[in-house]
């Protein structure tokens, strides 16, 4: 089971009516910052504040006939994005997430109409506890990123970045990628492989979550403990079966930035862009400062994958607005 | 002298090549909350963090001939956005700002380049110091709302909503539009009278600073004392003589809201929109919320003015996510 790029149109396609096409942003002052000019693409404009609406509504368009209910597990963005979309498709939705999972994102997720179950995440092993309620209750499964339709979604990104770069005239440039699992990542390389082969994807990851990293440097899967972090939403510990042949294939090296980065780049994107950003969904716009002596070209593409963050997380980044973060 | 719709088309021309046509968002739990479909055209995304872009550029590239640098007076987003436009244009700039305006507009009002001059609120008229600098210094006068290319340039904003109801079959609405001095209103109102005229225009003020709305309700112009508040963009005393009558015409009833609801419908836009709010930026937004049970229909359409905002202030607004804000 692989992902193709007629996979990726054929979600597109599916998207067309409902998705946001996100702009591409700059803001004067982050690229002088930068050193270059520094595009960012506000998935957190998203439905349900991430971009893990497209890969949703991509998998829940194309499950088998017969499917009734969906149920998926995760840390908040995934759910919220599965609870909107089957509520939208009049679906019944079953989430299952840690019980330390931002309150914002299982707020939200009950509010999309979902039934939420919570587990400890230190006890209880989420893929094998989802199986089973799937199962019993006669759910289809919708994985967070390790499932070829899920991919798909994410790629779409990846199309309307290639259209958008060629819009404004980037032909070469670094894409850095927030990057947990690899749907995003391996999606979106794989549309600009074929449609912008000179935009290089790179993923990024916060300091003690650099699986992909530590892997693609390795050649081989390298597993984290798995654990929690301030970038609840890609601390995941290791790429999945479908996403690392992608990664490996079409994208790095990593990046790693710390978490004080990350709080930073999102004052920035507060001060800048006037966008709300969660610290997983800023990692890589933390990336292009603190790697900006090592980025090469005049041109970096970050997209800004999510911005469902607590307001005391984001008020204690609003403290971390330092130059300094980046080093 | 008086604005056509010939002007704000001729004004959308030259923005063309620059402006970011903004989206027209929603977030379904904003909509629950306010009991109809919520669309935000966020300006805060708009270069500079506010709307006040458009109708610099328009005036800047619309300049007499043999004109060199330009000169504005602002209590921050005008100032900001004359400075960069004056920046990509080549021009000097001077701006002439209060010097309790918010930090952050003041810092980005240089870092645009423009040489800032700060004065005292409460012992200076501004528009009497701005024209004797301007004579002394030869520069063209920038005016920050009374201003025919001003008032055309905000008023593309119009044009854009009028054909984004059109794509998304919106044929009634009220639209709520943050007010001040009467620039972006009277805009966004004449563009609308010609293209959408079922889209009908409300000013929204800050309590103490509702001029506009008691104008209009007593059929001449009221003027409240010059003086400062938390909403620091719309704080202006009166209408002006351009926007007065284009009010008049087509604009009203007004409505007001609090300042504690404003910063509750920034905490509100955070959360729903991922969208960074200035206290006068989120009073329309406020209006949505504060005014459910008076406004009629199913679409509410709200101009989400601007974002520069100092990270205390937001800091604050995220204290007040409480729902009885809105009363």
């Amino acid at each position: 089971m692989s992902v193709t790029l007629a996979d990726i149109h054929a979600a597109a396609t599916r998207l067309a009516p409902v998705v946001r096409r996100t702009p591409l942003l700059r803001a004067p002052l982050l690229d002088a910052l930068a050193g270059r000019r520094v595009w960012v693409k506000p998935e957190c404009l998203q439905w349900t504040g991430s971009f893990k609406f497209r890969g949703a509504w991509s998998a829940l368009t194309q499950l088998p006939e017969g499917t009734g209910g969906v149920l998926a597990f995760s840390s908040g963005n995934h759910a919220q994005a599965v609870a909107y979309a089957a509520q939208r498709l009049g679906r019944e939705a079953v989430i299952v997430m840690p019980a330390d999972a931002p309150a914002l994102k299982i707020a939200n997720t009950r509010a999309y109409g979902a039934e939420v179950i919570l587990y400890d995440r230190a006890r209880v092993d989420r893929d094998v506890l989802g199986a089973e309620i799937a199962e019993a209750r006669g759910l289809a499964l919708v994985p967070p990123f390790d499932h070829p339709q899920v991919i798909a979604g994410q790629g779409t990104i990846g199309l309307e970045l290639a259209s958008a770069a060629r819009a404004q005239g980037i032909t070469q440039a670094q894409v850095l990628v927030c990057c947990g699992g690899g749907g995003l990542i391996s999606g979106i390389a794989l549309a600009l492989a074929h449609e912008a082969p000179d935009l290089r994807v790179h993923p990024v990851e916060p300091e003690g979550f650099d699986d992909v990293t530590k892997s693609l440097a390795a050649g081989e899967i390298i597993r984290h403990p798995l654990r929690t972090g301030l970038c609840d939403a890609i601390v995941t510990p290791a790429p999945g079966a479908l996403t690392w042949p992608i990664l490996q294939r079409h994208c790095g090296p990593g990046l790693v930035v710390s978490d004080r980065a990350a709080l930073a780049a999102m004052a920035l994107a507060f001060r800048h862009l006037k966008l709300v950003l969660e610290p997983g969904g800023a990692v890589a716009l933390a990336a292009s400062l603190v790697h900006r002596r090592a980025l090469k070209g005049e041109d970096v593409i970050v997209i800004a994958s999510g911005g469902n963050v607590d307001a005391d997380i984001f008020a204690r980044a609003l403290k971390e607005e330092s130059p300094d973060a980046f080093g």
